[in-house]
């Protein structure tokens, strides 16, 4: 076993929090002596302790001598929830530390693996470094950011079709794109669809075919024309966050937020579409790392033309529809790169970036 | 080595005569004596030696006890340019026979494997049949139902759009998917486009990105209005057959003629569009057992919406257009299965069936 398993075997106890650590990044720990892996820990929500720690705690014997493997730069600030990890990996008497990824955190970044250093501990960074970056896309983006890591998810027919055509729900994609779909819900933080969405196909947006906790739900509504009966208000309406033109009716406002609802008010364009950035910066501002894009297709155009995404999962159902609505309608031609392709089910998933 | 080794590597040899021997079958074959293998051959053009002749021929020493293994069943009638292979194994000495399928045609269909059962040659059939019938599928139909196997190539952006608009040259897809299209030229017997895309792209239709032959290229021009100059026509009208109404232009046809072109006019459906299903059959009533239709958009449509191919080759570009001409606008949804898909260069592409 190399250092290099031994981060990858990291990379897997970190996934274990995909979904409850966030805004936090996702971080896993082994811990490795005499060639035999002793303990292992990961991030298993926010506000609990952190892998380094829970490694170490998991192992009631002796530490000294051992190597410590963990995908994420150790932290050594003290202004938050947790204590700090690098004095407790000092003290445990661990003698060497393998990271993937420096923190970009400006209050670690580098400091954790100096404080360690400086206290005789060999440390080896940059292992697996671009699959590390992969694994806290979530994260890293928002903290150097502040703005969610954005993905459009589209389901459409071969000829590009998202239905048969406006305001008419059209069944695309198998079984397995969905569990698909629920997978990608349950391990990002946020899941926004437009109004019209809304009212054709009057989503839940959480999380049934698969394990996972239901993301919280935003609907982009510049008319605040929902109906107060759709299953996103009368489920979870606490989990709910509807932006709506600063000119939207008072009252009805009012009547969303005694309902438990959070709307929120934003600056519209000269088309009467609501400003998407300032949406998308509201969200991460919220904390929310990660943000799912449900469609339709006039979301999904106003997201492609504005470059507000980092990454598109487009689902292609095995099925000519010859006519109907178009994905995403825009103005300009935009280029993408395909960066990983997979069948799912009966289905073909493109993962495209920019 | 197993039989089924050996059956593939009569797979790999009958692949050679890809796009030279058409309408015969692609068979390769090997001769197999102690474990060890003494001759190979395949049927390299049309009217010349059958695979299991050349390996027979290309050996000089002694065949008695030796094992011929081929893709499919050896020949025993006469009424053909070459002698029957069925009795030149019985005389080589050969001892056992190993194929993969029946031969469909019906003037050998299991007489072939009888003939040598009788004259005490151990016969097995049926290895790796399917990959056989995959392998032979152009002369598979063509023999049985007299009509070629059409595939249908597209290349198109991730929305489903062929150009920017109608009569619009629009470069889409990268290097590689060249190369694979002019690929699939080489081992099709012709290649047809419709008339609009004569005039917007004014193609080649020629192999040049890779080894092979040119194929026969076909033009469906319902009104004759081809112009003398495009390059289908200067450059070899001996290998350009156009099929046109009934009612064009005598003195049109007369002219194409003159220059070398088949002009074959062909009974209009009640829209004055050809009557697609006698274009197909009178292709294969030429012998031509495959053919790759390249386009365009109405094309495609007449052939998806008549249920006239058998499969299609979707090359998509990672590029959204936003708008534009759509690949295949058809009035009735059509389900398809996706049977391979594969990363060419920087696009995707998509084998579909039925």
């Amino acid at each position: 076993m190399t250092d290099r398993n031994y981060i990858e075997r990291s990379f897997d106890l970190a996934l274990r929090g995909s979904g409850y650590v966030s805004p936090n990044p996702l971080v896993g720990a082994v811990i490795v002596k005499d060639g035999e892996v002793i303990s292992e820990g990961w991030h298993e929500k926010y506000g609990g302790p952190h892998a380094e720690a829970n490694a170490i705690n998991n192992y009631t014997g002796d530490l000294s001598g051992s190597t410590l493997y963990c995908n994420l730069e150790p932290c050594c600030h003290t202004n938050k929830k947790t204590p700090p990890c690098a004095p407790l990996i000092i003290s445990s008497g661990i003698k060497r530390v393998v990271i993937s990824n420096l923190d970009p955190n400006p209050e670690v970044a580098g400091k954790g693996v100096s404080m360690m250093q400086e206290s005789g501990i060999e440390v080896v960074s940059g292992i697996l470094e671009e699959k590390g970056n992969e694994l806290n896309r979530f994260f890293f983006k928002h903290i150097k950011t502040k703005q969610p890591y954005v993905s459009l998810k589209i389901a459409a027919s071969l000829d590009g079709f998202i239905s048969t055509g406006r305001d008419v729900q059209t069944w695309l994609t198998g079984s397995e794109s969905k569990k698909y779909v629920h997978s990608l819900r349950a391990s990002y933080d946020a899941v926004l669809v437009g109004a019209s969405t809304v009212k054709v196909d009057n989503p839940k947006l959480n999380v049934r075919e698969t394990e996972g906790r239901n993301p919280i739900k935003i609907v982009v509504d510049g008319n605040l024309s929902i109906n107060p009966d759709v299953s996103l208000i009368s489920e979870e309406p606490e989990k709910l966050i509807i932006y709506t033109s600063e000119n939207s009716n008072p009252d009805k406002i009012s009547k969303l937020r005694k309902m438990g609802v959070t709307v929120v008010p934003v600056s519209s364009n000269r088309d009467s579409t609501l400003e998407l950035a300032k949406v998308v910066a509201d969200i991460g501002s919220r904390g929310l790392s990660s943000l799912l894009v449900e469609g339709g297709a006039n979301i999904f155009s106003q997201f492609v033309a504005s470059d507000l995404f980092d990454d598109i999962h487009l689902l292609t159902a095995p099925v000519l529809l010859g006519s109907g609505l178009n994905f995403a309608p825009l103005k300009n031609r935009k280029e993408l790169k395909i960066k990983r392709s997979q069948k799912i089910g009966e289905d073909q998933l493109l993962l495209l970036t920019k």
